[in-house]
C-alpha cells in the first residue's frame, strides 16, 4: 500500500530552527474530495521565507500551524482530479507543501509547461526566486545603464539573477558573497563585475572599494552588517528594494537596526520591502522576458538539489548556514509503501 | 557708523550644539559688488537642519565653513541694490545666513510679495517648513481619504501643518509630541484627532492605542523610538515620509536602529528620505494651494520669536531641548552703531 511521506512542524523554533522542529511521516494517502485533485509532488523549494512562515505571530500570511504539513513552494504532477480544470497528467507548480502527495483545490496553484522548460525550474528561475529577482530589481530598484547594483546573497537563488538581470540592463552588478568560492563563482560563473567577500574583513570598506561611483541600487537579502555597509556607499536618490533579512531570521532578540539610517534623509534614498505577491501583475512581462532566456540556460544559477523528502529539514537548516550553492531543493524519493 | 551685526560658526560642535560654538561680532557694512544687492535681514529662521549643515563630512550640502556667517534661511528687504532684477526695497527670502544685513547675487533667494503675508510666514508656513509638510506628505506620503497619518514633533514647524493638511486631504491625522501642553495644543488648536505624548509612557503601546486602525503614513521628524513605535504600527503597504531625525543630530556615536526593520519587508513598507529641494518643481502647487489658507490663517501654527540676533545660538540650542513652540524665528533687532 503506497503511503504519503510528509513532514510536520513539531515545534516552533526559538533561535535557530532546529532539525527536531519538523518530523517526518507516512501516513495514508489523501483522496481528492468534489472539487480537489492530487499532485504527485517531484520537485519541494526550500526558501528563506519558509522560516518566517513558522514564526509565531501575524505577518503577510498566516503562520504555519503546530501539526500541520510544512508549506512551501513544489512541482509535481497531477494524478487524480475531480476538479473542472484539472486533469491527470497535468504539470503543476505552487504551494503544495513539504509531502509526496498534495491535495489542492487550484488555490495558490497553476499549471505550467514543461515543454517549455523542467518541472524544478517552475519553482526556480521561472517560479517564486526568479518572479522575486526581476519584480524587486525592476519595480523598485528601476535600475538604469550605467548605474551600480549592488545584491546580498549574490550566489543565492534570487541573488544571482538579480545581478544577471542588472547586466541585462546595462547597470554594473556588484555582489556579496560568502567566501572565495562563492565570489568566484559569481564573477566568473555570473558574469558580475565584482563580488565582495563578506567574510573577508571589513565589508562597508570593500564594498566602496568595488562601488567607487557608490552604489545606485542595493537589493537586500541579509540585512545586519550587509544593509548598513551598502547604505553608507549609497548615492543621493539611491533605491533599496529589501527582500529578505535571512540573517536575523533566528534571531531570539531584537536586532538594532544599522547606525546609519540618518543617511536616508540626507542622501534621499528609498528603501522599499516587498513580497512577490505584490507584483503578480507582472508575471506576464516576467515569463515573456525571461522565460527563454531560462529556458534557453542563458541566465546561470546553481542549484543544490537534496535527495529524499526526509532530508528537507537538514536542507532547510542549511541555508541558514551559507551552506548551499544557489537554488535549494529536495528531490522526491520514490513512493513509500508499507 | 552702522555695524553688520553676524554669528558665525567659531567651532564645530561635538555632540551637543553649544553657545560658544557660534560667536556674534559687529563687523562693517558689506558692500554690493557687480551683480549683488545688499539685503537688510529682518528676520530669521532657525531649522534643526541647521545642525546638520555644521557637522563635518559631505552631505546634501556642504558644511559650514569655521569662521563663516552661520547659514539660515531669512527674510528682509532689499536696500541696495547692483543686480539688474532686484532694486531697493524688494522683499525677498532664502539663504541669507544669521546677520544683519546679507549680500547675494541672487543664488537661493528669492522675492517675495508682503502684500501676500507678511514677511516672516516666508520663511515660515510659505517657505521652508510649509513646502518640507507639503511636499514630502503629498509626495512621498500621499494620504488617501480615511488613512491615517502620524506625525512626529507634531506641535513643531513642520509636523503642524503635516497634521492640517492630512486633515485637508480627509486623512485622520495622529500627532506625537512632548508633553500634555503641547499634546493638547495639537488636539485644541491644530485639530488633530489624537496626540501621543513621548514622555507620557510606553510610546509604542499608546500610539497603537491612537492609532487602532494601524498606521498608513509616517511622516518623520524624530527618529529613534518615535520611528521603532511606528514602524511597530504601520500597516501592509504603508509609507514613511523621512524628513529627520532631531533626536540624534547631536550624537557623538553611531546610534543603533530600530529593532523591527524585518517589518519593512513583510509588510511591504515604504521608507522615504527627501529634502524640500527635490520638490521644487512643486512650489507652484504649494503656493496656489496653501497659500490662501497659511494667509487667510486657516492653517495654525505657533512661533517662538526671539529678539535680537545675539540671541540666535541659544534659541538654537533650544531646538534640541523641545523648549521652543512652533516656528523658531529671530527678529532681527535695531542696527548697530558705533
Amino acid at each position: 500500500m503506497t503511503m504519503n511521506r510528509v513532514v510536520r512542524l513539531k515545534s516552533r523554533p526559538m533561535g535557530m530552527v532546529k532539525r527536531d522542529d519538523f518530523e517526518v511521516a507516512d501516513e495514508p494517502m489523501p483522496e481528492p474530495g468534489e472539487g480537489e485533485f492530487r499532485v504527485k509532488v517531484e520537485y519541494v523549494s526550500l526558501d528563506p521565507a519558509m522560516r518566517g512562515w513558522i514564526s509565531p505571530g501575524k505577518s503577510y500570511v498566516p503562520p504555519v500551524e503546530l501539526g500541520a504539513v510544512m508549506r512551501s513552494f513544489a512541482a509535481g504532477i497531477v494524478d487524480q482530479s475531480n476538479h473542472p480544470d484539472y486533469k491527470a497528467g497535468d504539470a503543476v507548480a505552487g504551494m503544495l507543501g513539504v509531502q509526496h502527495y498534495a491535495l489542492s483545490k487550484g488555490e495558490r496553484c497553476f499549471k505550467v509547461d514543461p515543454s517549455k522548460a523542467p518541472l524544478e525550474r517552475w519553482i526556480g528561475g521561472l517560479g517564486m526566486p526568479g518572479q522575486t529577482a526581476y519584480c524587486g530589481l525592476l519595480e523598485i530598484g528601476k535600475p538604469k545603464p550605467g548605474e551600480t547594483v549592488v545584491v546580498s546573497a549574490a550566489s543565492g537563488a534570487v541573488g544571482s539573477l538579480v545581478g544577471q538581470i542588472a547586466k541585462i540592463q546595462g547597470a554594473r552588478a556588484v555582489g556579496i558573497a560568502g567566501g572565495p568560492e562563492k565570489c568566484r563563482y559569481v564573477v566568473d560563473e555570473l558574469g558580475f563585475d565584482a563580488c565582495v567577500d563578506y567574510k573577508g574583513g571589513n565589508l562597508a570598506e570593500e564594498l566602496k572599494a568595488a562601488c567607487p561611483d557608490g552604489i545606485d541600487v542595493y537589493f537586500e537579502n541579509v540585512g545586519g552588517k550587509h544593509r548598513e555597509a551598502a547604505i553608507e556607499s549609497m548615492r543621493p536618490n539611491g533605491r533599496a528594494a529589501l527582500c529578505g533579512m535571512i540573517e536575523q531570521y533566528n534571531d531570539t532578540e531584537p536586532r538594532p537596526g544599522p547606525t546609519n539610517l540618518i543617511q536616508i534623509v540626507g542622501k534621499s534614498l528609498r528603501l522599499q520591502g516587498f513580497i512577490v505577491s505584490n507584483y503578480f501583475q507582472h508575471l506576464g512581462e516576467f515569463f515573456e522576458e525571461m522565460g527563454p532566456l531560462i529556458k534557453g540556460g542563458k541566465m546561470k544559477w546553481e542549484e543544490t538539489v537534496e535527495d529524499g523528502i526526509e532530508n528537507a529539514p537538514k536542507a532547510f537548516l542549511n541555508l541558514f548556514k551559507g551552506a548551499n550553492f544557489g537554488k535549494m531543493l529536495v528531490k522526491i524519493g520514490p513512493d513509500k509503501a508499507v
